[in-house]
Parts: C-alpha cells; structure tokens; sequence
C-alpha cells in the first residue's frame, strides 16, 4: 500500500481484494480507515464483504449485489465535496460494475457523480436528450464505459466539447472478446478529445476524470491545493 | 480463373491485378470481356490501368484516381437492371475506394448503388436524415464501409430494419490499425442484424448484398432465375 | 432492455442469462412474456432453466439438454408464420447448440427453419444431396454453422446462389481454437456471398438470415411492413 | 472534412495529408485556410511541404526536418490565448516528431506549451528537477510520450497530482515494437491518473490534454464558452 | 550450408537467395553444382537468376516467370529415379509458386510429380474427378497447397486413405491474411491423416513428402538404403 | 460419427468425451464396440470411465491414471498387426498423454508402438542412443511430442533420414505457452522432414504417422489394400 | 527428473508439482531428499504441502501462507554458502511468490539473498535509498520481479552496473495482463544490461543470477569448480 | 544521448543510425568519438558508412559487407582489456550480424570474444566439440544468437555451467517469423540458467554478457571498480 499517495497525489489508494485471505483483507481495510476514515475495496467477493462486515460491525459498507467494489466508512465519516461534476455513461446494463467503481472513485475525490445507463449504440438515438442535459448542467468531465463494440465513447466524443475518458468492459464473448474489441476501438477513434484506460480499470477512469474535475473545480473557486512532494 | 460463376452464383468473377504482369492482366481481361461483355478487375495500379486502355482502345474504363477496382466494358454493353436497391455508407473519405467497388460489384449483378459519404461516428448527428431518407426509398440492403474505430456499422444497424453488412477498412494505425479495430468491433456488435465480411473485402460486400436485394427484386416481380446446378 | 426492438428492427430482443440471478432473470423473462407473448433466454444454464419452469409453471419451455437457449411461451402463443425459408448446416454434432439458437430467432421471426447435420468436410461427399434439395425447396438463405477448421461455410457458398451466413462456434482446442480458426477462414473464404457473424453469435445469425428471408417472403406475397422510426 | 468541429469541440480539425495528391492537399488547406486562418497537416512528407510552399507563397508554415506534421498560418494570424498550460515530457529523442505534432494542436487550441526532452528511464534521476519545476510552473496537464519500454508516464503519473496523457510511440523493435508495448505497458500502469491515447496519436494527446487545460483556465478566468450544440 | 545434409537425411540442400549478393549466391551455387550436379535456389529474383545465368553459361536453369525457385544443372546431370509418386493440388491459381518449389525438391529426392491446380472449394464439384485419378494412379503422399481459407486440404484429407502434408500459403489480405488463416484451418483440421508446415515452406512440404514416398517405394522395390550417421 | 472412416480412411473413428453425458458417451462407445470392436475414447475424465466400466462389464479398458485416452475392447477382440514401425518420443514427462494417447490411434491402426520417454534438450547428450537404437530398429517414422520451447522435433529431424511428425503438447505458461511456442518453433524448424499436427492432436500424429508406416508396410509385403471411395 | 543436473549444470532440479496425485509428489520429494539432502517443490498448492507434511513427519518445510514454492529439508542438512550476494527487487506486493521462489533456488544454490519489496514506480522516489545501499554491499546481480506495467526492471538497469535479470510477474488484468505487457516491456528496455525470463519463471531468475553471483564468488575466492561433462 | 552511461554503467553509449540524416549522425559520431575515443553505430546502411568514410578519413572502421553494426576508433585508440571472456554461438549463417554486433559491444566493454558460427539444431552433433573446448577455455558466459525454431540457446544451456543470454534474431517467415518463434521457445526453455533479450537486440546481449564477465574478471584480479553514482 501507498499510505500517503493521497497526499501526494490526490487520488485514493484502493485495496486491492483478490486473493487476500479475509485476515489480510480486515488487516488492510483497518489501516485505511484509520487512517483516512474511509476504505475503499476493489475486486472483492459477496463472502470477503460478508467477512467484513461481520468483523467491523461499526462501519458502514457501500456494495450492492453484483457490484465488484465496496466502500466502508467510518461512523461519522463525512464526504469530501470539491465541487467537480462528473458524468458517468454505461453503453449496456453489464457495465454498471465499472461504473459504480468509478463512481465510488470519483466521490471519494469529492465529486459530484451523474450516472445515465444504457445509452448504448443499439439505439442511439436514445442518446442526445441525456448528453444535451448533461452540458447544460456544466459537467466537468464524462466517463464512457462500454464492452462489445466499444462503440459509445467514440460517438459520445464526437459530440461534446469536454474530456472524455474511455473505460473499455470485459463485456463479450468470442473475437475480441474480454473487452479486446472494446478498447481498439476506443483507441482507434476517430474523435478528437478521447483518452482511455486498461479494460475494466475502472479506478483509473475515476481518477482521471476526478483529477480534472477537481482542477477545474479549484480553478472555479479561485482556491489551489497543496500536496506533498516527492 | 471460375467462368461459369455468374451462372452458378450469380456474382460476377473478378480479376485480381496485384503481381500480374501487363501481359497476364491483359489476357484475363480480354476473355472476361469476349465471355460477359466486362470485366472488373480489382487491387489495380494506375500503371496497369494506363498498359490496359493502350492494349483495349476501344473498351471504356470506369475508375478514378485512387480507385483501385476497374470496371471495363465492350462497346455497346449494356447494364443489367434487377430492380434490386443497394444503399453504400461510409464513414471517413478515406473509405471510398472500398466504397467504389462495392458498388461496382453490385452494379454488375443489376442492383441500382446508392452511396452516402462520411457519416461517420465523429459527428453522428449528420446520420439520421440520409439514413432515413434511404428506408423511404425501398433500399433492400445497407453495405457500411468503415475503418478506424468501426462504430458506424453498429449504429445503423440499431437503427433500421434491413440487412447490414459491415465492411472493414483498413483505415487506421496503431494498435488495432489496418482494419483489425474496425473488424473486431463489427464482430462484437450489440445489434442484431449486422454481418460482415473482411477487412477491404468489398467484392465480398457487393456479392452479398446483390444476393439479397436480387432476392427480394425477383420475388416482387415474380420472376424466378434458373441457375446452374454443381 | 430495448423492449421496442422488435417493432424497430423486426428482431426479437433476446434475455443474456449469464451472471443473472434467479430473481433478475425471472424478472427480465416476466416482462418480456407479457408484452411480446414468449420470451427467449440466451447462455442459460440448466438450473436457471429449473427455476423458471418453479416459478412460471404455466409457461411452455422449448429447451433440450446440452442447449444453451430456451424459448419460452404462454399459454395459446401463436406462431408467427411469414413464409421465410431459412437453413441451417453444421458441420459437426458440437455445433447444434448454435444451430439451435439461430433457430429460435429466426422462428420467433415468423421464419420457417431446416436444419441439416453433420455434413462437414471431414466426408464433403455428404453434402451434395442435402444441398440440392434445399435449393429445391426455394430456400431463401443459408446458414452455415462450423467449428474447428470452418471450411463447410466456405464450400456451400462456392455452390448456392442464395445468401449465406457463416455462424463460426467455439469448438476446438490448440493454436485457432475456442473458433478463431473457423472464424478466420470464413473471413478469408475465396467463395463470394458468404459473410460472417462472431463465434457463437447464433442470434445474430438468425437475425440476419431472418431479416433476408422475410423482405424475401414480403416481396414475394406483395405486404409491406411498417417499422417504429428512431 | 468536419469544418464545423472547432466550433462544435474545440478542437481544431486536421488535415490527414498520407495518400493526398498534390492537389488535394493544397485544395484541403486553402479550404481550412479561408475559414480558420490556419491549417494543420500531419503525415505530412518533406515533397508535399515543398509543394505547398510553392503553391501557398504567402503562408508561414511552421515545419522542421524530420517531422511528420506542418501548421500553415495566413499573413497576419493572430494565435489565440487561453492561459492553459501543458508539458510535453518525451523519453527519447525519437520522440519529438509526436511531441512536435501534439504541441501544434494544443497550440493551436490556445494553450502555452513546454517541452522537456530526453527524461526517460535509462537515466530516471534525470527526471526530478524538470518535473519539480513544471508543478511549480502551474502546468494544468501533461502528456508523455514515450516508445520502446513505455515506462516514463508511469513514473510521471506516479508522481504528480495533475492529469497525465501517456503518449505512445512507433519506437522499437522486435516483440512489443512500433509502439505495442508502449502502450501495452502504459494501459497495465500501476499509477492511478493516466489515460492513454493509441500509438502515435498525438493528435489526440494534443486535443484531450487541450481540453483539460482550456477547462481549467476558463474557470480560473471566471469566462464561459459557447459551443454549437449537435 | 550443410554439405552432408543429403547423405545423412536424404533431402537436398536448398540455398537461400534472399539479401545474399550475386557474389555470394553465385559461390554457393557454384559450390554445389559441384558437389551433387545440381543447386535448388529459394527466394531467388528475376535479377540473380539474370546474373547466375551470366556467370554460369553451361548450366540449365528450371525457372519460369514468377517463380521464386531455381534449379540448376551442370551438363549431363541424369535425375535420380526412386518410383516414389507425388501429387501436388493447388487451390487457386496464386499458389503455384509454393507447388513449383515443392515440385522442384521432390523431384530432386527422385520422385515423380503431378500438379492438379485449381481445384479450390470456391467450386469444390471439380475436385472429386482428379481425386480418384491420382488415387488410381498409386501416388504415395498428397501435398496440398492453399492460401485464404485453407480449407482444400481438410476435404481432401477426409477423402483419401493416404498422407496428406497441409502447405499453407501467403495468399489473402485482411485478417488472416499472409496465410494465418490457412494454416490455423489446417491445424485445426476436422480430418485425420493431415499434417501442415509453416507458410510458404514448400521445401519442408517436399522434403517430408519426398520422405515418404521414397520410403515405400523402397519398401516396394525390396531395395533398402545407407544414410551416414549422426 | 463417421462410421464408414476406417474402410474410407483407414483411419479409425475416435469418440470425443468432454462435454458428453454418461448416457451419450455409453451410447456412442456401445454403437462403436458392435461395428469395430474397440472403441477410442479421447478428452475422458476419470469419472467418465468409471461410469463406462460400470455400465460395460465385460469390456477390457486399456486407461491410466492421468491419461486423457481409454481403448475399450470387447473379450476377445484379436489386435490389427500391419507391420509398420513407428516410435514416438517425448521432451518431458509432461508429455506422456500426449504420447499416450498417438500411441492407441496407431496401435489401433495395426502399428507396433516403441516409446522413448524424457530425452529432450535439458540434456540433449542423452538423445543419441536411443535414436540410433531406433533407426537400427526399422522404424518407418517418429512421432516427437514435446511442450515449453518445443526443440526437441527439430532436433531429430535434423538427424534421421525418416518422416518425422511434430506433436506440440499444452505444456508450459507464460508468454507461449499451453504449446504456443512448441508449435510455433516447430513450424519455424530449420531441419527439412518435419510436418506437425495442432496443439495435443495426438489423434492426427498417431493417424498421419499410422497412414505412413502402414504404407511402407503394405509396399514391404508386396499386398495392396482396398478402400471405400467418396 | 534430471538428478544429475545440479551436478553437471550447478542448479538444482525443481519438482513441479501442479497436476502431480500425493503419491506422485511424495515419491519425486523423497528422492530428491535422499540424493540431495532438500527438495524445492513449486507450483504446489496448500493441500499438498499438508500431504506432504503428513508423510514426511521429519522434514523442515520453508513455506508461507500464499507462495507457489516449498523448500524441505532433511534434519541435519547444512545450507551451501558460496559467498555469492543476490538481491531481489519487488514492484509491488503481489510479485512476492515469484521473489520467494526465486530467493529459494538462489539460497539453495549457496546465495546469500537480500529481498527489498514494494519499490514499483508509482512512486519511484522510495527507489533511490534502498538500491544504493544494495551497491554498497557488493551485490553481484539483481532480479527484478514486476508484474503490470513491467517499469520497474528498465529502471533499475539505468542506474546500476551490475546485471539485472527481469523477471516479470502475471499479475495485472485487461490488454497485457497476465504478465504479457510487463514481459513486453522488460524486452523493449532502453537500458543495457537487462536480460529477461518469461513470466513467472522464478526458477530461471534465480538459477541465473545463481549462476552469475556463483562465478564471482569462486573468482574472488580464487577456487574453481569441477562439473560432470555431457 | 546519454554520455555518461559507461562511467555510471559499464555499458558503451550505441548510436542508433536509421531516421537519421549524413549531418545529424556526422555529429554524434564525432562527439562520442571526442569523448570516448571510439563510437559504436548500429543500424547502419552502407550509404551512412560510405558517407561517414568521407567526412572523417582519419578513423579506422570496423565494417563488413552486409553487417549493420560499425565500430569506429580514433587513430591511436587502444583497446579496453578486462580479462573476461565470452563466447558469441550462431545457429546459422543469417544469425552472424547479430553475432558481429553483440561482439563489438562485448570487445568495447573490454571483453575477448570467440564466435563459433552455423552449429544450429538442424545437424545438433556438430555442436558438442566446439562447446567443451570453449568451457575448457574458462569463457564466462555465453551469447547464442538463434532464428527460426530458436531451439539452440536451450540445448546450449541444458549442458554447460556458466550463464546463458539467448538472442532471438529475426531470421524466417510465415507463423512466427521475425524471430518471434526463436524468442518464445527461448522463453519457454526446459533448461535453467537461460535468460534472454529481445529479437536482434544485440546490444543488450553483449552488453548483459559483458557485465557478467568483467565481473567475474575483476573477481579475479581483485581489482575494484568504482562507478559514477545516480
């Protein structure tokens, strides 16, 4: 772990859960919220939350059915608020995981997080209303997440005068499967203003865009932040 | 060389140019020629182009610069007409050479082409008219010729009610560059009714998609075609 | 969902029961009853199958052993019948739960739908009869479904004047295996009017081969059909 | 040509110059000429920038041996100002053409731009004072563009609280060549707060670290933007 | 160059022509002439067949246009003769250069050739005539040539109760292009009694037919041969 | 099933297990026993057999602890004996079921079967007595199963004047591995006489050597053998 | 097994255990202890360390909760010191098992093994102290363990002047995981002085430097040392 | 450049040739040449040698016909000896300017280089002599520079007891041409003590194998070395 990576980087260190033994896993998620008042827990299973929750019977757990990501709070946490908007879209109902991760990111940088779901390309034409709401509301920064095609990013892109961060989903079976085809076509976009991040890194897209969100926030508020060298 | 295709299948054979010599080319077209009264000969240079109209003067050649198909036809050939309605779209201006022979490969086996030009996804906006516009015409069947990110397959097929068939491009560099994004993308397509073939196969393209509108002309006329069995 | 899929595109939406829960899937399955009159459940597991017929006991199930689909009715469901004829070829007994799921889609289409097994080129001298008889029976498209070395789609399109449609499946192991072999020599086919779908992408190659048939069978009957616009 | 994507985006348009005849690239820069007072090339060749120059006596054109991308200016260009700024931090010296490319871009989109060249990790220690000086300097947002093992903007990233755009490169050989592993390595980064754009795309680095550092600097400038809506 | 190499294995030398200089190809030619009467040269340009041509006034040269293959003979050469019989199929017209060159190696090894060309599964009826013509002649070992699709090889080996020795070639663009797809199909074949080498590597191909059939015809001729040891 | 491949073939039909229920796996070896008396039974897990045994208790079953293969016989089934000679050698004991599972196809096929185990390019030095033991021996070809790099076919091509088939088995992990690069090494091989099978296609080495050594066995005894045409 | 390896080769044989029954691995340990006097068994799993506890009453076993790799030793076995100094760098606390295998081979082989974990490049400042301190005891050779980005190890060989063995780690998930993009990245270095093993292969990465630090140490002892011959 | 990198690494700074124009390597040239003494320059084209020849007619160039590596001294420079002693091994003939760039990397860095060319597998019992005399001779550590199968390095390394650096070249065609099978199958090697660098990447191996053996020398002579610290 990177106690300090907040400090120095403004961005939250998230425990990583997979192959953690639940001991390891409450000795890691202890320290965090100790130290931050907060953890946040990636890749984790319904039983390690169970485990959890049973040895931290005090701390309010954040997770849902299917989600893959958990966030714990200490009894009296209370949320950071930079004032940073960020939109979050889902191409299909099978990218919500990433996107509640992202989220979770997102806030915990202090952001405000919209998410618009199922806005995919097999329809497209149920996209513009949400966009052109989205602008309206002064939205800092857009997460796309998108499996299969990966197509959404791109048209999502194309439209928009703000940065938009590609999170390619491991949704889909066969040729470029896995997310493959997702993240080629992310990179391969032709619109301008697309950046991307590793299939399903759903920490990384939060962490973009809740750095730029937070920026520009800071910049709104005429306030500048300090943090610690290296 | 197959020259009994056209009546077994109902696709014109077509002349592939690359590394044949002046000599070679110019045989294949002259017994295409004597035998269906044209011949399309595909992946051709200009310098092939140029040695071809010295050799055959009085043969009229359909290509343009940055083609690289040709369509050559006798003095006094004239086109079949099925009835059948084709709709090409692409989605950059560097797809157009792919675009060009699809047509003509469609063209050859009757259809009437229609090609729409860059409507791509970095503007998605600009699709709708054209596309809507085309369904009120009777199109039969919709070629969608992309490179790059190759999202515009996936978006017009979520929209309409007709068959799609995506074509690659290579278009494109980088990871996934050549077409490979573009395929794996129209492979992994969240909408149904999508099917494709290689990347700059639009000879491909054209055949398939003459197959079906044919299909759908003869069966509104009430014809039907005898073929040649195997 | 896209619940107004059909009346748009003429195909029907289709449930993924992967990762699903009981309760979702039988949500999901629930309202698609009620507002289309059968459902149909897509990379279903035997169990999720149990539950349903538990908790729907009226409903009528379409599922074998080893299936991965199942189509599911209510009671006095009446067939579409549109007098779109469509056939699908395996090349081998592991491909029939493909072959099974393109029928599905294509039937819930109004298609009429003939399977013929086993004919693949490990003894092509099978083929021959089958084939012409399809031809016979004015078949309005092929589709042809193969793992391992994908060869069949390429030998059939070398003979018919019809569409077809290579279904490539997840069969077989080593370099190529999981279908990318099949897939690829679909891709690569030297024979004209085939074109291609993802490995196990059964729907969409019903969908395709649906949507071609019933423009076919539409003409041939002189209706036409109004589609929802987007 | 999308000559409305300034106004739309933001961002400028690019003329794509591979495979242009002399003609057409000299009647795509006179076209973006008249309408925005400048134009920008890429893949631009040494023969094509001489015949612009002869064509275009009176344009300013801003080139450099060995660079793969030109900006033309009209007499009296006056370039805009937005008080963004950005740093562009290259690993090698075979770098600089992308640097070059992404520079002209974010220029163009008005923000100030810095260049350190030569800080990759064969010799990391040389890293620290330059990135010291650059946070201290207010840089909004950095790009690093890196070949070969793709390890500097992790190292950045890991560093710095400020948005990082991993720019990979086609510099390399052999197994992870033309950029591959550049990428690859930059999409596995460790470092929570890098995106990526595909290899070699500094147009697109140049466009996504523009849009942040304009976002940044309306809002310390208290202005707002209009954008044409789609 | 490994002098002894027919001695110990029973297969010719084949010298490289490819980057070597005329001076270089020239002695090594030169120096096998002298040792076995005749060179085979692979890779070899229209230009150094020129010069060997030149250099090399008294010796017979096999060559035709197009090939990539050479095979040279000092004066009164006399073919060995082992009564083994090799067919060699080709399935489309661009891949006689890989049936040339393995024409050339087998016949070296003693064995008697027949290439049956065309005979691909874009109209696989014309394969079954000359089947049982090479079966009613006795050949020992089928080489089948085949780029695209590969799919030639897996009919005929599920046909015929002899070897088969798959011969993939780089023929086909596009994904699995340059004979990616042919040799996967190949590999992946459903026939047993199939065995492939890499692309384009017509000398394995006539090497380990070669092998085999000289080895029954051996077996036929009671005649039994000496190698060197290893 | 092909049941007619042995008299068509003469290669015998093999039951592929994996993904079969007890009932079909019983049902399939049942139909396979009456025609042929013996049934081959590939990818078969431990409980597959078990469930054999019970239900076929009469059945003699030639299976092992750990082999992925069983040969069940009826009582007194009498073994095919041809003559042909073939040996087949494995890199590391990894490779056992590999060798296994050839050396039952062959056998099947009336060869006599000599396995040399554990002599791969760890310690080459201990190669050289068993091959020439083998050569002394008549051997009409060798099977070489080898995983992880995959050398040890290239080794004794380069040093025997027989066919050598190639069997890459899934052995290894890491960049090439599950046989990735032993396949991939030996279609690159630099020894001539080497044809090779797909990844742990023990079938199709034990058939192609099977169809070769029975060949020379047949010319050795002066008989000709009879096969069903297609 | 070869167990005369460490004999003619100075590494000791490593038994893998993954798909080994208990009676298997229990015979393969108990010879090795009784030639050697230890035994390293890697690839085992928790089950099978507790099986081999139970057998092999007597035996000290070095194993943690979580490593791949066990180290048993008879009582009374004296551990070799050659005076050989290893040092093991860590990008991150998942590549542990791979630095404890690696540690394993390298003591086993007489090293003396300094491991320094958790110094990966998303924070690369913590780099500096650790490795000069490593410089200062003399270190003869450094591995470099990394998984994800694969930074770490091109770091460190810009810095120091003695050989750095990378050894990357199949940890991280996405484009490049599994180890493939930290292997990547490895080969691309733009520093000299890094060799590389494939992902995983601990044992390769501590019989190299074994081997290296071993050579110094005999040299600066000024002792020489025989092996068996091949 | 990085001209401190032999003070602070022991390795020499490598000019890379290719991109750069007559002037620019003119330049960096003389200026390692005034530092150092000599300058390595690799990927070098005859028309560089032949230019670099003209404008510096004082210095003495190491270069051969079809090599694309030049070492070239000032007069009067004189050679770097350590003491340590390596051995460069070839498997064939298109390997040698791997062999001859990794030797002037090894000879500048002080080393005495013996190459040993053409004892690839293809005929293995070649190999054994030459080996045991070079162990005989107390070399240090061995480079095997290998294409094609790449199977060399692992046999070399099976038998001696001294590091091992495999040096894929890119040398063959078809599937895993390029050197990417020689470099997968030395990743794969069954033979510890092999650590291996990318394809052609010469200067890595002799740079690896150099540290290696100047730190066994310095051992030897015990001498110390100091090195500029980072």
């Amino acid at each position: 772990m990177d106690p300090r990576r907040f400090e120095r980087k403004g961005v939250p260190e998230v425990i990583f859960a997979e192959h953690k033994s639940a001991e390891q896993l409450n000795q890691s998620v202890a320290q965090l919220l100790e130290s931050a008042g907060y953890a946040i827990v990636s890749r984790v299973s319904p039983l390690q939350i169970e485990a959890l929750r049973g040895s931290l019977p005090d701390v309010t757990v954040d997770y849902q059915d299917g989600a893959r990501t958990a966030w714990l709070f200490l009894p009296g946490y209370r949320h950071r608020r930079t004032g940073g908007k960020i939109a979050i879209l889902t191409a299909g109902s099978s990218d919500w995981p990433a996107a509640h991760e992202a989220r979770i990111v997102a806030e915990a940088m202090g952001c405000e997080v919209d998410i618009v779901s199922d806005v995919g390309v097999a329809g497209i034409h149920r996209l513009f209303g949400p966009l052109r709401r989205l602008l309206d509301l002064g939205t800092d920064a857009i997460i796309v997440a998108a499996g299969m095609d990966g197509a959404l990013p791109s048209v999502v892109a194309g439209l928009v005068p703000i940065p938009v961060i590609g999170l390619p989903t491991s949704v889909g079976y066969g040729h470029g499967g896995g997310g493959e085809a997702a993240l080629m076509s992310m990179l391969q976009t032709c619109a301008p203003g697309l950046s991307v991040v590793n299939i399903d890194n759903a920490v990384g897209a939060g962490a973009s865009a809740g750095l730029i969100a937070n920026a520009i926030a800071r910049a709104r508020s005429g306030e500048t932040e300090e943090h610690e060298s290296f």
